[in-house]
């Protein structure tokens, strides 16, 4: 099974017998994790980074692993999460592939990979394995608690079960449950995998590899991370290149927009990079997260009994994903519960994807909350 | 190969070498087409209905077909496009499979279905294949020529080719060309055909069909098709009854959310009855039609060399498969043109197929622009 595992990765062992939500018990889990910054001697900076669907731990690039992170623009020295100040701890969530244990790790019990025999898994169980993750590392109090879209998801799960475990929260295009269109667009995707027979009910490997399958989930969701607004500006109808037009007489019906081309090398890029069944999980757990579920009441109590001291809550108004009355949601229960919160649904043409490549209006009102705001 | 034809479908035959486009020739081509209401003795109230990707000609009930029609809301004696006074002509589009000839219909030379033999189908054709068979039916002069969706994109081919034979004009949810959010939705529902191993580059038969690739694909367009506002309100969070998801102990990741029954619901009931090869002839001619190119100029050139008298334009500000702004553009450039031109993006949160199911608020207008307006 592919393990992608930057060298700057560190582990967290999680207890023997790690019970899941939904039933199951993990042996031998841990959970992958970077920090960035030095932790200053009060030992009340630290900030936990709880991340999307396909992030691993590696968020910027430092002194020790040069390679730029998926939020180089938001975390370094002098960045809105400034890492001369801050103490930033970024982990990979439990059931993914890039470090932390799922679906690809091997079982202890049989010693060939979990693949469908991993227990079904839940963003409370992500949120449980991060929190358990830095009090391991000795945090009691974080100074912030940080998600982006289904992190967003996984910190409000952790600010709900945890209490006291952060003083303040960020949360950018996150949500407390998904609506029919995000369930609809991820149920398809996770058809697009199963659909192709070289998944195979998760038996793939590396000669049998459901790539076709991988490929169109990645195209679709990237249909859904960006905007309609931003491709037509970004492409228009624009035709790829001849010489990016393979073969030279190309089949019927082979991609010839540039809007196709993008489509393509993003997919191709991610395709053996993320591990199919570890992506049909965590897009399961997406699905199937309800705030209020799981604290038993409605979203707006849940979120009314979360005490943080003050909130930041972010969304695009151009996200088709995560839309930005989801935000609105979030900040009203936080608010409701008596943090001081600001709402900004920003006018980003960058769609879901708006705080991670949107850093010009993300990052200084992050900025500013990080500096004055807790 | 399937095709699927209505016992009061008429057909016209095209002319021999009847030519393409984009090159290639059709020989013994017809397309399929049914009548409404009585044609008066001034022969000058007939309306020719041009149709989005998958409608046949079947339109609407009357008396000699009691089965309900594809926009029965719209068509009959006393509704919007009202059959006591007008005589409809709804023509199945060249290409599709439900009467016209396209993909599936046996090609004269080889005695075999076309499949990829097919030529590439351009609106172009559909127009001038629908203006041919108008002309045929004895009318140089149509009262109306109305259009939905890919219709609406046809409709203009056919203003701009055959100035003259048409007084008036209805655009439902149409566009001038397809943007890169519509282009990336499409070129994705072919990728899914023709990455079922069954597509086998149109080599399909009713034992070994892609159905799973049709599946997605319809499914992909029912997400386009409507609005994430519709089905929050209609489906919400809620599950599917425990009957409806079959077997007892589901597999892993089966559809479990009513908004994925719904899919799965759709899906089915169309997979078999849409011949693939069909579907992505024209799909491609959407993704590849752009009325400006084709005039020689750009699209507002285009639009206002079209000469009609008066033209009524629709969208719904939900939809994000033709956005509302595109058929601002129509009406912009028909006035610029000359025309009177009512534009109408209604409050609808029907979506895409508002013209189709939201006839509370597309039918009153069209109702008073066919009295008054033409």
């Amino acid at each position: 099974m592919r393990e992608s595992i930057r060298p700057e990765t560190r582990f967290v062992d999680l207890p023997a017998g790690f019970a899941m939500k939904r039933g199951g018990v993990l042996y031998g889990a841990r959970i992958a994790y970077e920090t960035f910054g030095e932790l200053n001697a009060a030992r009340d900076n630290a900030i936990l980074i709880l991340t999307g669907l396909s992030p691993d731990a590696h968020a910027a690039s430092n002194e020790r692993d040069a390679t730029p992170g998926w939020w180089e623009g938001m975390v370094g020295p002098g960045r809105p999460i400034d890492t001369d100040r801050w103490h930033v701890i970024c982990v990979n969530s439990l059931g993914s592939c890039k470090g932390s244990t799922g679906p690809a790790s091997v079982n202890p019990a049989t010693r060939e990979p979990y693949r469908l025999d991993f227990p079904q898994l839940s963003l409370e169980d992500i949120a449980d394995a991060a929190a358990y993750t830095v009090r391991a590392l000795g945090f009691e109090r974080l100074a912030c608690v940080i998600g982006t879209s289904m992190g967003g998801m996984s910190a409000l799960a952790l600010l709900a079960r945890h209490p006291g475990l952060a003083r303040s929260h960020i949360n950018m295009c996150g949500a407390v449950h998904s609506l029919p269109f995000s369930i609809a667009v991820r149920s398809l995707q996770r058809e697009a995998i199963r659909s192709d027979p070289d998944w195979n009910q998760g038996h793939y490997d590396e000669e049998n590899y459901p790539r076709r399958g991988m490929l169109m989930a990645r195209k679709l969701g990237m249909m859904t991370y960006r905007s309609a607004e931003e491709w037509d500006s970004r492409f228009g109808r624009a035709r790829m290149e001849p010489e990016r037009r393979a073969p030279a007489e190309p089949a019927p019906f082979e991609p010839e927009f540039k809007v196709e081309g993008y489509l393509e090398f993003h997919a191709h890029r991610f395709v053996r990079g993320f591990d199919p069944n570890s992506y049909l999980y965590l897009s399961h757990s997406m699905d199937q997260f309800d705030l209020g579920d799981s604290c038993g009441g409605t979203a707006a109590e849940a979120l009314s009994r979360i005490r943080v001291e003050s909130a930041l809550v972010m969304g695009a108004r151009t996200d088709i994903l995560f839309p930005w009355h989801q935000q609105r949601t979030i900040a009203e229960g936080l608010g409701a519960g008596g943090a001081d919160v600001e709402f900004l649904p920003l006018d980003s043409p960058a769609g879901h994807d708006a705080f991670l490549v949107d850093i010009d209006r993300f990052g200084p009102p992050v900025a500013k909350f990080l500096s004055v705001g807790w």
